[in-house]
């Protein structure tokens, strides 16, 4: 199994203009590259100019598409407001809006103050629906149709999680957004859905985070019933799924992809992975003697 | 079967002091009515502290128990801090904090500004996650144990809802931070809980809202499968429940109190509940005929 | 916090008649021992006279109440019909079903033969659907109403679990039972509700089950934020509730009463509460110097 | 937007072998026709022999493409033990399982007897649960990994619902099985996702069940947000991402692709889409001046 195949036909996205917030390193990165090897335009946006216009230059080389970079706070509705109008401007209309752009703080909850609790539900949960909001009103204000809005959350958008609760909380809300939101907006020709990825490290991520020690015991792929992490391609390829006409049907939808990594912890006697071949024998054998 | 019954034995939150946020009025009010029915102090909180003071002494000769008001916005996170000062400076401990306050708009989301969306996750989602994080600060500084925390959510925190989108994406988060820190925060002897009520009128409120025959033709009981709208003091019933200790391995959990209202909606075929008597004689009469 | 502490007024099941499958052991004698102490009459079955006959003896002597046992196959449909004609033969009427029977096998599924799997297909969903149906259409047909059905079900009902798919299975359809005549059944009185318990050991059941040191591995508190297994009165207390009319107005619901296991297991970070109190220190300095 | 474009790369199945219960008519078809074009080998199973050996002509002749099919009732787990080797010994090797097979009644569940009841069960759940188990060993006994289960269920196997009421019951079965083996058999090299179709009619289906103004009544499309039903290849192009290499980090998912339907009726507020916008000018002009 190659997991860095590509999926889609080469044209898939041919003609499509796509923004993808926070585009301009990790997956957000990965899914731009993929986009724009399917013939899509990409517009990536981020606080930091710099890195986006290294990433322009890199990725038009790369794929021979159009990038567009520009500079935004999602935070600003003003920022967001000129963020629109640029990509506009550039390419005429835009097709699909890719709310990638968050940010995150791993901490036991009671070290947090107020404030940085409010910064990432600003970044994540106001940030989403600031450029929702402002597409949105675009589009139906143009009487434009056939858009797809994906949404990126996590697993713990559901079930919660100790530790990230501020992303949790903003997640959460997104998913919620979208599920409205699908069904308000699809008169005007509007679709939107989530994808909620397992863990596909980005590099350093989690390497700057742990120690040696530590690194290896909250291994990530240790988790998944997969028994590996994830590849960006395999990311890449369901994000373009989402975004093309070929999900057309596909609608208030959240898609997990982790490898199973929630069900497993999840499951309450899914620990008995951890029961040896030679103690099912015995406890099979237990049993059919107790039967006779 | 008489719905204002009482549930609880009525010693059953002796010696409890509860903080209601929003607790001068609504369903805020109704569930502290019957918490100090059942012995509890109550802090009850709002912006406005005239009316807290009204209902503080309504509540206090109707149930013979103690009120203290609080004015409070729970945006501000100094006036929370100030609330919990407040709060323990007269009753020494609080027990239980119950998270009722609440704003919502219902409009098309297209007509809303980013500031009007950005008030409802400010009261909604921060103001609880304010009140949360300042109670079990002082929780965990006093190493005060068995404490509840009960957040009042929607059934569209988890199915999200058109015309209430900025309610939806909050209440989502509110959802979110209730099963985060139900494991989070278990280890300091903190429960968390969640109720998420169907259509429980308050006195004006749908009355308002719409004018005569829209108020029928959206008549809330029409959409529940029991045909009616709750009644005060089974909400009550509930949340004493959970406030209480007999609930205490109930944890991280949203107990939808609805008469079946978001189900009925949801299910595919439900909608055949229209079809009569008579038509479903004749299929099974075609269908019969055919199997000879 | 007392655990054994009994939550309803003493009479508030009082002239109710409720049949309790599986009675007569576990959870489901806890249950009936409580509903007993609240005054109403239960039938009790199971596929063992002698062992309900002994339960009968027991809890009418320590609860003053009436205790009718029945034996029943609940896989047998014509054994169902005879239970439901013995109960009204001898109580006038039935107004609770409580469907609590079950099977489970612990093993490998590739070590189950189809027949095995089946076997837990037939007593869990079958028997439930069994005796709702019958008890549905009797009380239909006698146009009888304020009904409560309730069903025991599990976590994993929602979730899956390896090592128990027959059960996960069954109990998936049960509370897909649960939620759809909720919707269909609620024009005829009657109301639909499940409880989903996590840790609640029975006498000797996880003892059987593992040997010493593989108990202590697996031992079923440390899997729960709250660190302990829940108390059987605890359960007893949520199920007199969800029979009882002060449930009225909860149709559909499941109600999982587990301490918070599945959620600790289910979110992605959950499992950082191993990191040790020093090593969040060191992160959050590492976080600040960099800060500056 | 071409609902009929194909979205994989040609040779995107090439050398796979898939089995296909329930593949020789309507979805199932439509299904297996894409899995020929992309170069897949198929078996399809029914009941009905004659059946096809026609589809198998149809079909082979459409696109160049082999298909086995084999005479099997999936209740029968000789059958389908017979059913595997007959595939194996065709082609060597089966790569994929997609559990189509289903049946269903739309009926009252008053009207229903017990042995209606358990006929869908034993054809849905069990059916599925057979083709699992069977397959499973196989490939656990050869030693063989990389393999993709793929399971047909609906939306109401989590909501319920209503009329199909043994359906919904089987299919949220499957829906468990999913998730439990997605867990258990992934160190053996299998994955387990389902699909939840919403309206996908298929010829005379609908039509043969109600008369003319009832299926207007009940036009499906009507209930669902992007107001159109779903074409047939919109289904297959999300089944062959499931069933192929590129979906290799999805496992123990259940997608839905139903247009939204299932959120449109869950959603409380949903309903206010029928609120024209003269109203909500009135309203809106209302709250303005209210603020003044």
């Amino acid at each position: 199994m190659d997991l860095k195949a590509k999926m889609l036909r080469d044209d898939a996205l041919k003609g499509k203009t796509i923004v993808v917030t926070g585009g301009g390193s990790g997956l957000g990165k990965s899914m731009t590259t993929y986009f724009l090897e399917l013939g899509a335009n990409v517009v990536i946006t981020s606080r930091n100019m710099e890195k986006l216009q290294n990433v322009k230059t890199e990725l038009e080389a790369q794929t021979g598409g159009n990038v567009l970079p520009v500079q935004c706070d999602v935070r600003n509705y003003d920022e967001v407001e000129a963020m629109v109008a640029a990509s506009v401007a550039e390419f005429g209309t835009v097709d699909v809006l890719l709310n990638n752009a968050a940010g995150n703080f791993i901490s036991p909850t009671e070290r947090l103050s107020a404030n940085a609790f409010d910064t990432i539900i600003d970044i994540v949960l106001k940030g989403t629906k600031n450029c929702t909001l402002a597409f949105g009103k675009h589009w139906i204000d143009k009487k434009e149709t056939n858009k797809s809005i994906v949404n990126i959350v996590t697993t713990y958008a559901f079930t919660g999680s100790a530790y990230v609760v501020p992303s949790a909380t903003a997640k959460a809300g997104v998913l919620a957004l979208t599920r409205s939101l699908a069904v308000e907006w699809a008169k005007y020709g509007m679709r939107f859905n989530a994808i909620a990825p397992g863990p596909f490290p980005t590099k350093g991520a989690w390497d700057r985070l742990l120690p040696g020690d530590l690194k290896e015991k909250f291994n990530p792929a240790k988790k998944v019933p997969v028994k590996r992490v994830g590849d960006h391609q395999e990311l890449a390829n369901l994000a373009a799924y989402l975004v093309s006409d070929f999900s057309g049907y596909v609608n208030g939808e959240v898609i997990v992809i982790d490898g199973g990594e929630w069900l497993q912890g999840a499951g309450q006697m899914n620990q008995l992975q951890q029961v040896p071949k030679e103690m099912w024998d015995m406890m099979e054998a237990m049993i059919r003697s107790k039967k006779k």
